[in-house]
């Protein structure tokens, strides 16, 4: 699935910092990347708009101009992190989730590993969550009436055929990459029986298609209600390898793994379509951190190389990954989330330094 | 909102053990109950069917008779565990959901404490999930269509004014009832903000209910999206002492907080309505132990506690709560699942001895 790359002479990046501590990690990612020198093709940067701040200036959480450059001028992007009002404001709409459907960035890819693990972090996780990221409650349609008893009010949870499809052959081709071979389906076909039992036999059906021809045939293919999913996660994440799951789910669960390896600070994803990926810290803005110069820069550079190696760009992703898990297992140069107490430019700079 | 107790001669005890190891945890639970002679009244019980099983051999999974007779002859009741069917099977529906549902069980309540942490397990946890019980995506409306691009599926993720004021009141109540009276409100209303929205509002609202009269004064009220809840769950649980939590929510977290103290075989529950209460051990049927022996009898032991107290009969119920807690602490009879090798029922003799 990744673009051809053969005829590059540059790559054109769009960077979305939006809210909050985003505006820190994702300056880091860019110095690394240009960091990699003719690994890639000579990087050009576009700084783009969008977010809780951009509302609140323009009253446009995801500028028209912002999706317009990163379709007509961009070959991939970054993403920071979104703040929230903290009450329902009208016509603020989160513009990540718009940006995902947008841009049909169906799948959103995050793998978990534990580098180097302290005390009362989990050994052995090495897992990738491959969450759907088009629908579920994400299309949010919700309604709101009054009836007799007061408010009431309805959201829809969209699962299709077609999505779960394609995030289905999408987790497959990731799970058939892996040594394992194994692939977990997260799903709650107990209460949920239409929904997440479409997303489950589609997903289950997706080695039968004629058009894979068998590719899969050695994938193991297991399944695991999401409550004891996150319960199984915490007791013994080394069972699992790749779970694809409605995006809900996805959500709570790479949270959940990203605890086990020691902060969110360290977990990459990139939010990957057929013709676009855009890399994401998951990671939120951390409004009680930002602008302290103290945020974890290694999740957007991990991010980085995600977007890189899904690009086709090998050699710059391994260098990248391979000094992020030096500085990791270094532990010298860490930020206050892996109890460090060194500064985001600190750790950038190690970064780099390894590069 | 415990029922008057004043002139009860008996108390009727409803037994649905259901499925799986439901069937082996339920009668230990029944036993303890026995055990506690005259600190309750007389104990009757009444066999009841629910289950999977149940459908296979007759059809239903929640028979008439059972929902009759609870409502009309039992005080209370313990509910087992269930299987589900691995397929969409036509006619069949949990019967758990069912049941909170039909006795508008509106709340309920996991309480999750460690006791004698063993290594890799969380020390300070001590919290209580107080989940809504009758919405949210359980009201399995679910429609399924075929369009252009293959099956859709829909279901209905409800949120009125009305359950959410009464499951804020109930977890006022438990907060205001602790010692750090502090309240944390699960949502996630940066993407759901009308049903989650109106979930978080009406529940921070009912300090201000003129009914309540300001007897929730002393509560401190945080609120926490329901993947970083997840996320700090694990890493610092003890930031949290009561969580509410729309349905779904609430499910995940309460496997995740298990996780945290060792064993779902530990972990209790009721089921809460203004007229009626079951107790429900939190652990599923265990297809994969079933039939063994060794099903982990203290979660019934302890929800028959907590129905009890709820019942207003403390001094039965903490005469239990003493007794697991000695058992557990003493670590010398546990079932496999706390890494010990005694049966179902040494455990149970371990805590009838201490009774
Ligand atoms: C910010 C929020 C809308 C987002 C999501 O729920 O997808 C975030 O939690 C994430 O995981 O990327
Ligand atoms: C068995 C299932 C329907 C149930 C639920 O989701 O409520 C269970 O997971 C629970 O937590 O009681």
């Amino acid at each position: 699935r990744s673009m051809s790359t053969a005829a590059r002479q540059k790559l054109r990046i769009g960077l979305i910092p939006a809210d909050g501590i985003g505006k820190e990690v994702i300056p880091a990612a860019k110095a690394a990347i240009i960091a990699l020198g003719s690994d890639i093709p000579k990087p050009e940067f576009l700084d783009l708009m969008a977010g809780w701040e951009t509302f609140t200036r323009y009253g446009v959480a995801l500028p028209e101009e912002t999706i317009h450059a990163l379709r007509s001028d961009c070959d991939c992007a970054l993403f920071g992190s979104v703040s929230s009002p903290s009450k329902k404001v009208v016509g603020y709409s989160s513009p990540i989730v718009a940006l995902r459907k947008e841009l049909d960035l169906y799948a959103n890819i995050r793998p978990v590993v534990s580098v180097a693990p302290q005390a009362g972090q989990q050994p052995d996780v090495d897992l990738v969550v491959v969450r759907e990221n088009t629908e579920c409650l994400y299309v949010k349609q919700e309604i709101l009436e009054t009836g007799a008893n007061g408010k009431e009010a309805r959201a829809t949870r969209l699962i299709t055929e077609r999505a779960s499809r394609r995030i289905g052959q999408m987790a497959f081709d990731i799970a058939a990459s892996r040594p394992r071979k194994l692939l977990t389906i997260i799903h709650k076909s107990n209460v949920l029986s239409v929904t997440d039992g479409l997303f489950r036999e589609t997903v289950r059906a997706v080695p039968s298609l004629p058009e894979v021809g068998g590719i899969y045939d050695g994938v193991t293919i297991n399944e695991q209600l999401v409550d004891s999913a996150v319960y199984r996660l915490f007791r013994e994440p080394q069972v699992f390898d790749v779970m694809v799951a409605p995006n809900l789910y996805g959500d709570i669960l790479s949270d959940a793994a990203a605890a086990l390896v020691g902060s969110l600070g360290l977990i990459p994803s990139v939010n990957a379509g057929d013709d676009f990926i855009m890399g994401e810290p998951v990671h939120g803005s951390a409004p009680d951190i930002a602008g302290q110069g103290i945020a974890n820069p290694l999740a957007s550079i991990r991010s980085a190389a995600l977007m890189l190696r899904h690009l086709g760009y090998t050699k710059g992703a391994d260098r990248l990954d391979v000094a992020v898990d030096q500085v990791i297992r270094e532990g010298q140069t860490l930020t206050p989330d892996l109890k460090g107490t060194s500064t985001t430019s600190e750790v950038l700079d190690a970064v780099l330094r390894l590069l």
